[in-house]
């Protein structure tokens, strides 16, 4: 047995109770993040990896200035409390056990490195301030997304990751392949990576009522962006008995929930990311919580912005007209300047939205809805689908998707209902909340194209 | 607004809690279950997805006879409390609205299918019984794993599934490619899907000490057992600090947790496997819940199984010695026989276990373990890492695995530490909760070899 009960986090929470004791023994292990020596008495800033702040040891055996940062020590010694002190707690360290003795030629140094020297050390920058606390706000999202759902009796499912079908009808996708000389022969069918489980998690929710997908979802795309990566983890929720209205509110609920528990859960963490990375991130954040969130159909959308256009606003895509695709300019004017907080945009043009999204009466245009927030634009896009056989059909054979997919189109055949759903990237959604605006920051070992290093 | 209120699982809770109460008003969507009319009353089984068992509605109307089952309804009507009856509650319906009708070719038919015929109807079988049953419970499991390292403030680490390492430097991978023609051009090296993402993990205990992956693993062999898929989910938990006995109690604990969770959240559920599936599961669990885990060497098992064969116990694999690996059959016999309980099994030679198992004193056997439990055998296995720089490359080098890992390596000569791990499948570990047999009785679309209409 060589594992410890003492841990940071045990410390911490202890001081936060007011039961951490004066003079307490301690035994704990971990990582020394900065060491220096005034010549009379050492200074380590140590890390064991369970919290986000490090706790100060204080040495008088001067040999201890020589354990290098980023090696790994066994610390006895007694808690001190400070309380006028800047640091309310420490620990006089009667003995330092070193380890593990980092290496001379450490590549994470103590001087600030740049975020693109550090994709480079993907082994390491956990390690380092920014990603030490983006990977635990990752883990604790991923965590309130499952309480979310779990909380209202959502059954989880594991959509399939390898698929004949592609739910977009459309985008590159990465084949899967057992044997190159005979690529088809292993699945006998052209057998690909997902892009999106929603049409395997539709089955499930015509049996459950309420389901969610959170799983990994991939696109083939030769994109260099800062917000696009060819391996990514997708939230996909789908409700039987659910219209769009109902689906908008499950989706201001489920944002306002997970943003909630995260600031809640990592109050260290997201201080750090509003004072280093985004000025002003928490009280953006905190605006979404307490705000209503706006409707606004796109016809009405595109009024505004011809409006905007005609009174001098400039565009850079500037003909605006009923039918495009609105870009990224686009919805942020609406939700930036127009409602100035979230808005859903409904009832998009049926050409520029996916097959399987419901016809309104008016025969021109969908039951989708995108979530737009400001500084980003698209969050998260939902839809009603489509319950009635016929139109699916049609639709399907006219943009040329009905192959493969019949036991699609049994969904509205045998014990069919009104149902209704949205995805969203969770990547995306790490970013949003923690302010960092590249995807490979967020991503523990990002894939992008030419990066496959690690 | 389409959405209701009121479900078949807060109906349940409310009667659990005796809070139901006659007469009161109800509105609730859902499926038919079956319909039955004795010429005077008539009796609906009525689901609507999000609990396991039935609620019946009786009804006058006559004409409501013919709504088919499988179809969709609302119901409005009243809650009956009948304490004397086999059911301790039922909905006199008033008026059932046939909100979809389903297609009298509904494949799902009310008599007991073949396992395998529902195999061939992937998007439906979640309706019956088995499935309905099979997949809460892998909800109930997932989100069990999830809590168990959550409350011990473990970090949920997402694992690439494209990469270029392979683990286990064995077994038959699939490759990832965007263009046929060219195949590493996308990522400018030779990608694969993932078999384990324990190397990657390691790198992030040794920077937040204890973390665990939840995620997808594949593997490209053409096997066509009932316990191999192509796609299947795994957990692996990785813990700085800690060396194999460690790792064992956190095995063990683990084991126990997510069983008891499972049993107390899905009583339902369990009660149907134990009695429709395999008799005496429940008292199977409970009897690992309540065993204290026996540990037993390698070394030992070939001597109790040596002697097992001298006093005329047959294998089918017979010839027992040293260095073997053991089948199974042997595994089953330890533990079923000799133990009569859970058993881990440890200290296995080093030719027969992986480069990255930590090399014994003995210079012959690694710190390695097993978890064999009665009816199955080996269920969980688990590691201390090898620490030493020197011993680990050397290592690498002599099987072959020293190229493009020397990030991993790096582990050992920056901050590392004793740390360890273990491993699971978890569509297997489902298997074993449920007693279902076959493996893809208990993915929501299983991949194997031939298979992937869905």
């Amino acid at each position: 047995m060589v594992k410890k009960e003492l841990t940071n986090r045990k410390i911490f929470d202890a001081y936060n109770a007011n039961k951490l004791i004066d003079n307490q023994e301690v035994d704990i292990q971990g990582w020394v993040k900065t060491n220096r020596n005034n010549g009379q008495v050492g200074f380590i800033e140590f890390n064991d990896g369970t919290f986000f702040k490090n706790i100060q040891l204080v040495y008088q055996n001067e040999s201890y200035s020589k354990i290098r940062y980023g090696s790994t020590i066994e610390v006895k010694g007694n808690i001190k409390l400070t309380p006028n002190n800047k640091q309310p707690f420490e620990i006089t360290a009667k003995e330092i056990i070193l380890l593990n003795d980092c290496a001379e030629d450490y590549p994470l140094q103590k001087k600030r490195h740049s975020f693109e020297f550090l994709r480079e050390i993907a082994h390491l920058r956990p390690r380092a301030n920014t990603f030490y606390a983006a990977f635990r706000v990752r883990n604790t999202l991923a965590y309130a997304i499952h309480k979310f759902f779990q909380e209202r009796n959502f059954i989880y499912v594991h959509t399939p990751l390898i698929t004949a079908n592609d739910a977009e009808g459309a985008g590159q996708v990465f084949k899967v392949v057992a044997d190159m000389k005979h690529p088809d022969d292993f699945f006998k069918a052209n057998a690909s990576l997902t892009v999106s489980g929603q049409l395997h998690v539709e089955a499930f929710a015509l049996a459950f009522q309420d389901v969610y997908t959170f799983g990994p979802a991939f696109r083939a795309e030769e994109s260099f962006t800062s917000r696009h990566a060819s391996e990514f983890w997708m939230i996909e929720p789908e409700m039987a008995f659910c219209d769009l209205e109902d689906d908008m509110n499950c989706m201001e609920s489920f944002l306002k929930y997970i943003i909630k528990y995260v600031i809640d859960n990592c109050p260290e963490e997201m201080k750090f990311f509003d004072s280093m990375i985004e000025k002003g991130l928490l009280d953006k954040l905190h605006h979404v919580i307490n705000s209503e969130f706006k409707k606004m159909t796109y016809t009405e959308a595109i009024e505004i912005l011809k409006k905007a256009k005609e009174n001098g606003k400039k565009f850079e895509y500037n003909d605006i007209k009923w039918g495009m695709d609105l870009q990224s300019e686009h919805e942020r004017y609406l939700t930036e300047e127009i409602v100035k907080g979230p808005l859903f945009l409904i009832d998009y043009p049926k050409e520029i939205k996916a097959f399987y999204m419901k016809l309104n009466k008016d025969n021109k245009t969908v039951a989708a809805c995108d979530l737009l927030v400001p500084y980003v634009g698209e969050l998260i896009g939902g839809s009603q689908r489509e319950e009635d056989y016929d139109k699916l059909l049609a639709k399907m054979k006219e943009v040329g998707n009905d192959k493969g997919l019949e036991w699609y189109l049994d969904l509205r055949k045998y014990g069919g209902c009104i149902h209704s759903g949205f995805g969203l990237g969770f990547d995306r959604l790490l970013m949003y909340i923690t302010g960092l605006s590249n995807i490979r920051d967020v991503q523990p070992y990002p894939r992008t194209p030419g990066s496959l290093k690690y």
